[in-house]
């Protein structure tokens, strides 16, 4: 494609010399110095600062913004070897749902979803292995989704967003975008995830998997309908158990679970952009200036009766989980829309960020315009690495026997299998 | 006192040159672009990041840092014409309990607390009317009844703290210093902190006060409980409607509450340091290291089950707190240690951070040794300016009517009322 439509930088241009420079850099270093991530090269959403880079955080208040110091998840990149290359698109504040020209690899005619939208663009058009993005609704795994590359949103808390931008705080969670397994592994461990116990490498025939709809599923289109179908039929066709779950009741109502989420999302990003707000109210989009201004009137009392219903919800999800190996659920409402403003839904992502629970997107198959449909993997908070080894044996069944993936002639979706 | 004993500056020298500046830039604002704090000397607590004075975070690693951006609170002090005086001393991190040199105004061979002690000295000194602090555990609310000023730890997440260096995000909060609950107010005012229904102006023989003493009441010593004591017959002799209250029992034992709430932040504290730990672990003190080496051996399964547990608990005692005006608690074990290394205990302060309630301390007795002790008033989650209202009534009546205050002749504590 022409690489004129798919735009991943923040600031409209890079700096070769900059990545030149680290790159001869990194080639002097003496092999006892090189550290897990010697020399790749990763992208790095434009929320999270950079001291060599602008930092512009989607904001036109925030023009040119050059950072003196590295956000913690950048740091900790550097120290493992990591060439900062560059850094990738994100809508206003990674708030706003609309925005930025970048275009979905796929066909540009397509979104690649958002906020993440450049670090999921720049990985599935191979000009990174690896980038970091953030989600707080479905920042993440919905453009992975979208543009048919493999993304971990690791369990809430599990790695310091210092030095990100913040939008809500309960929801903040970095993400990695790649496109394998193995290559989210790597950040996995660079960050120091952790479980309890080490993950098992447990055989097909005895992996246990519980298929959530979601109370959102008659939301979902017939693209999201008919990979989850596809998945689960190539997932039992090799001896994979599978079974039906719902939520228990509490959580069942989509109106309820999307309205104390959006609740404590708007009120957290309220307090996040006040000052934006108060020092450079009219260079902010309306989305954003609708959410300080409190367009849809939230009380705090609305908001302290969901902190409290959300965090009952929470336990009871998690519980759920514990009764299976792996959880699978639907990675977006469909295949990415047409048209660049219009970013897609977080509603199949945010319940799980919300839940605080580790997820992972795998590429499962392509709608009926050739555009790639994922599904998510979803594990109990902090069984990120167990949540990881469980996906690589998935991810390579779905992969391989996905029949949805092999698109016809005409590129057109094959529903004859 | 002798001004070499109490040190308020986190590099050791503040620069004269550059609070003349910004006091001549105020002077020179014309009357209609004044904000409501115009030309207040506020001091500001070393953890947050000021773009014109070093911001060291208590640690070596920090030495001499300059950020190039103001955190959001103080980027809203000064757009409301506060004049930024002085960084003031804060403990490693804000998360060790030991360092800093700073002294108790009131008795130089005491403690002021920690970790804000140079945001509570520098007030209780005179030296500036208001302070940022921050609380993560008791840092705001112990070292204000320690030294004998008014405090304010509003409701958790209404402040954004970006910008700050994060402890424990789920219990971090910006905290005010005063010598008045009006000058508390200004600063709330400022950073937009609302409830849902004005604040009503109650009478005081319609206020009903419920005495907390909190499952740790048996670990306070002999001036916390002769304080309260005071407090309690002062309330009453002034017609203040007050009732003895208990925790129920799912938050009553001591033992378990404490320990859920030092696995949050511990593990949380163990997140936000990694980087540094990573990057220069030579330089960091042994209780932040043995943090990040989780040397107390915390599981992943009981961070889990702590969270839940502990939003459960959060519920149980906002609710609790709904059936009064106002609860009435311990601010700390005990009147300030003596030393500057023992900086005292949190344990009456870091429930209720973690509930997320808004505190106010009230300056209202002395120890045997004149030292000053305080007691909370505390809210509802989202109730600060009613908080605020209410501890101005409270607070007035204490502060006159408080014969604990009135020290006799040598100093020593009166008893005899």
């Amino acid at each position: 494609m022409d690489e004129t439509e798919v735009h991943l930088m923040a600031n409209g241009q890079q700096d070769p010399d900059l990545v030149l420079t680290q790159a001869r850099f990194l080639d002097r270093l003496p092999a006892d110095q090189r550290g897990p991530l010697h020399g790749l090269a990763i992208g790095i959403k434009d929320i999270m600062d950079t001291k060599d880079m602008p930092t512009e955080y989607g904001s036109r208040i925030y023009d040119r913004h050059q950072p003196s110091f590295d956000s913690h998840a950048v740091a900790t990149l550097r120290a493992a070897g990591a060439l900062i290359f560059d850094k990738t698109t994100t809508t206003e504040f990674a708030v706003a749902n609309y925005g930025p020209w970048t275009a979905n690899p796929h066909d540009p005619k397509h979104t690649p979803g958002g906020s993440s939208s450049g670090s999921a663009a720049t990985v599935a058009d191979f000009q990174v292995p690896l980038s970091l993005g953030s989600q707080t609704g479905g920042s993440v795994i919905r453009p992975a989704s979208y543009t048919d590359v493999f993304a971990l949103k690791p369990t809430f808390g599990a790695i310091s967003t210092e030095g990100q931008k913040p939008c809500a705080p309960n929801f903040d969670t970095i993400g990695f975008f790649a496109r394998s397994i193995d290559d989210l592994q790597l950040l996995a461990d660079v960050f120091g995830l952790k479980d309890d116990d080490t993950p098992k490498d447990i055989p097909l025939d005895q992996i246990s998997v519980a298929v959530i709809r979601t109370p959102f599923w008659s939301s979902g289109g017939a693209s999201t309908h008919n990979t989850m179908n596809i998945s689960i039929n190539v997932l039992e066709r090799n001896g994979i158990k599978v079974e039906d779950v719902s939520f228990p009741a509490e959580v069942s109502d989509p109106e309820v679970l999307g309205r104390v989420q959006d609740i404590i999302i708007q009120s957290e990003a309220r307090v996040s952009l006040l000052p934006e707000y108060r020092l450079n109210k009219a260079k902010l989009g309306y989305e954003v200036r609708d959410i300080v201004e409190n367009k849809p009137n939230i009380t705090q009392e609305e908001l302290r009766d969901a902190y409290d219903l959300h965090a009952k919800m929470r336990t009871i999800v998690n519980e759920l989980a514990q009764k299976c190996d792996v959880m699978l659920a639907p990675s977006a409402v469909d295949d990415a829309p047409v048209g660049l403003d219009d970013m897609g839904s977080p509603i199949f992502n945010t319940l799980w960020t919300g839940f605080h629970m580790p997820v992972i997107n795998i590429p499962s198959s392509f709608g009926p315009w050739g555009m790639p449909v994922g599904v998510s993997l979803v594990a109990p908070r902090f069984h990120d690495q167990q949540l990881l080894q469980t996906a690589k044996a998935i991810g390579e069944v779905l992969m391989a026997d996905g029949i949805g993936r092999r698109r016809d002639a005409e590129g057109f979706w094959n529903t004859n299998w």
